[in-house]
């Protein structure tokens, strides 16, 4: 009975702890693989020899992406995600979702069934953005939403050329971009927040992505003697900011989950403590899964900076750092999820994802959707990230019969 | 008639000028002359140079506050300020008092007048305290503040000690410490705020100087994915320091003028855009000339931290940065300063000083005010800093009117 299929925990423990070693940032759980260094090139080495050890077709393309197919024809059910993490990272961030798509075809292979569609399992170039902006770079290139010539040109923080570091680290591949499009694309993923341990819930069907607007605003006032300059004489760029960080919330809090906004960076030049500041530069990052509910929030911001910088004399000055259009995941392949949980004996809940992930770039070309296991105390990007390994084992499981669910589908 | 005396605004701006050109900051009408530096010892040479040229008794402590006194007998109506400027500091804080007050002597010498009482005129090292800490340093030793042998062993932010520095310049005198008590003291200074300017009058009577009370807090969250974690389930310190510099500008306002309330300094942590911030480091720096209402604002702050901390789930460490009480001059000499003004025809206004001055560390010995000049947009501390010749000469002849009145005071 297909059913009562399920993956080797420990296999898949043991693939991650090795995979880990990679890059290992010492006394931690914890690695750094930046995307296209000599860490990320010994991670894909090792992988793509575990691809190979399966059997599977090994393709790489021109932005680094690498798709290992299981012999046959057809647009196969895809899974994957990324292995390169940012500077101080954890264990499962990305990985999971590469290692439990390898383990998923290993299970099947060992239990003798060939499904009616071929299943497939890739990793995406820099899907962090750590060293080089924007991130998902590998899977949106993947799908078409940028062209090669344009990524390959790419600088990162540190100087260096994507196009160089892929020649460098020998992954510029000749597979052809856009990429093919799969059957059905579902990625396993940690939630990378709080929900799912706090309401005790197991498995998270992810139905969408938030939509997200980033903006740097840079506030000007008059620098002044905090001892010497009377309250009514200020125009104090720093109090614009405070105002600011506090109507966020109190937005936020009014529209209600899932808006969030948070002011993350705040810095005044030239922050000493007896003088007003001259500028503040602070960021706001505004999320919702309903577009119309994120615009809100965006343009009731912008009155509130411009009112209060104006009522204080200072002039303002804003640059979108980032802005993308929530994600819709396929409601069919939603249920798919749901299903394979509860069929499972796993609790699970409906949710959207509050973080960028390759799946909603699979999204724009083949019916999409994910698969979120529980964070340890909300925690990642850090090496303290941490999923049990009886919550791994459930993700695992529910990855591997969604696939067997999406590859018996009628319909395409 | 002593009444049509007036100083000689053209021979002032030249030493002004002169005294600039040491540590001028290139393309600027600044200097840097920090406390005890090379800069700062060229700068003493010229100016013991020109006390010398006026015939005056030059004596020079163990601090390195220097004193020019007229030959005579008895304590001296005294005048002066300090020539260490901060970094980027201007022409004016600190060498106007000090330069305006050879001018005095100058103007009585030229005019042949003994006055009843001997004039003397000082400058005090390490006022600003940008190089050293505590700032006023000199005059708080010459008035018994603190003993020579703590101030030598200070360490300074480069690493220099105090003893060491003056040995190096030449400027560790014998003259005995405490100082002798003159018979009153007065200082001429820029006002480095901009009140002056807005209600268009030329001199300020400064009856006090305001409380201090500098305060750094701490505050410890969870730092968090900001797309991921809900607002409810939060622990923002970022929050919180915005909080509080909201509450510390309605505070001000409600307790009025002049009490002020400024957040200067806010470090976030990390500091990314896409980061609910682990810590939160930021800086309170309230002040008032009366102390019990200073005492208020403190408290209310305590409480409203506290409570917004706890409310957010963040704990709170606080540690104080500095805390003087009020400084209260000495009506008469306030009342002279004021009628000196108004006799030579100067719109005058009493004020609370809202910086620090040498003045205050005179206060606890001798009866004292001070006179304040007008700061173009209130600016010091910055090349930028600039007062009218008009003004400038407005302030010097004040001083010298002032300083003649009480001379001539029959009571001591």
């Amino acid at each position: 009975m297909e059913h009562d299929l399920s993956i080797n925990i420990d296999r898949l423990l043991g693939r991650l702890a090795e995979l880990a070693e990679i890059g290992a940032i010492e006394g931690t759980e914890g690695c750094a693989r930046l995307a296209l260094t000599d860490e990320d090139k010994a991670g894909r080495d090792l992988v793509v020899t575990w691809m190979t050890d399966l059997g599977l077709e090994v393709s790489v393309d021109g932005i680094g992406n690498v798709i290992a197919t299981m012999p046959g024809e057809g647009p196969p059910v895809m899974t994957g995600s990324h292995i390169d993490t940012v500077r101080t990272g954890g264990r499962y961030d990305g990985n999971l979702g590469v290692l439990a798509g390898l383990e998923v075809i290993e299970t099947i292979q060992a239990a003798g069934i060939t499904p009616a569609r071929r299943f497939a399992v890739g990793f995406f170039t820099d899907e962090e953005g750590s060293r080089f902006a924007p991130d998902m770079l590998g899977s949106l290139v993947y799908v078409g939403g940028m062209p090669l010539e344009e990524a390959l040109d790419i600088s990162g923080i540190d100087g260096a050329i994507v196009g160089e570091e892929l020649e460098r680290i020998g992954y510029a591949g000749s597979a052809p971009l856009p990429g093919p499009s799969p059957h059905s694309f579902v990625e396993l993923h940690i939630e990378q927040g709080p929900v799912l341990e706090i309401e005790d819930v197991t498995i998270g069907a992810v139905d969408g992505v938030q939509g997200i607007s980033w903006t740097e605003v840079e506030v000007v006032g008059q620098s002044n003697h905090a001892g010497t300059t009377p309250m009514g004489l200020r125009k104090d760029p720093g109090f614009v900011a405070a105002a600011c960080a506090n109507f966020a919330r109190e937005l936020a809090l009014e529209l209600g989950d899932p808006q969030v906004a948070t002011v993350g960076r705040i810095d005044l030049h030239p922050n000493l403590v007896n003088v007003v500041a001259a500028t503040a530069t602070f960021t706001v990052d505004l999320r919702n899964t309903d577009e119309a509910t994120l615009q809100e929030s965006e343009q009731r911001f912008a009155e509130f900076l411009e009112k209060t910088a104006s009522a204080e004399g200072c002039t303002v000055e804003t640059r979108t750092l980032a802005r993308f259009e929530p994600v819709i995941f396929d409601p069919a392949v939603v249920d798919i999820v749901e299903s394979a949980s509860s069929n499972l004996g796993y609790s699970v809940k409906r949710m959207p994802s509050g973080a960028g992930h390759d799946a909603q770039m699979f999204a724009r070309v083949c019916p999409t959707a994910m698969v979120f296991t529980p964070s340890v105390n909300g925690i990642s990007h850090n090496p303290a990230e941490y999923t049990s390994p009886e919550d791994l084992e459930a993700g695992a499981n529910v990855l591997l019969h969604t696939m067997l669910a999406l590859a018996n589908l009628e319909t395409t």
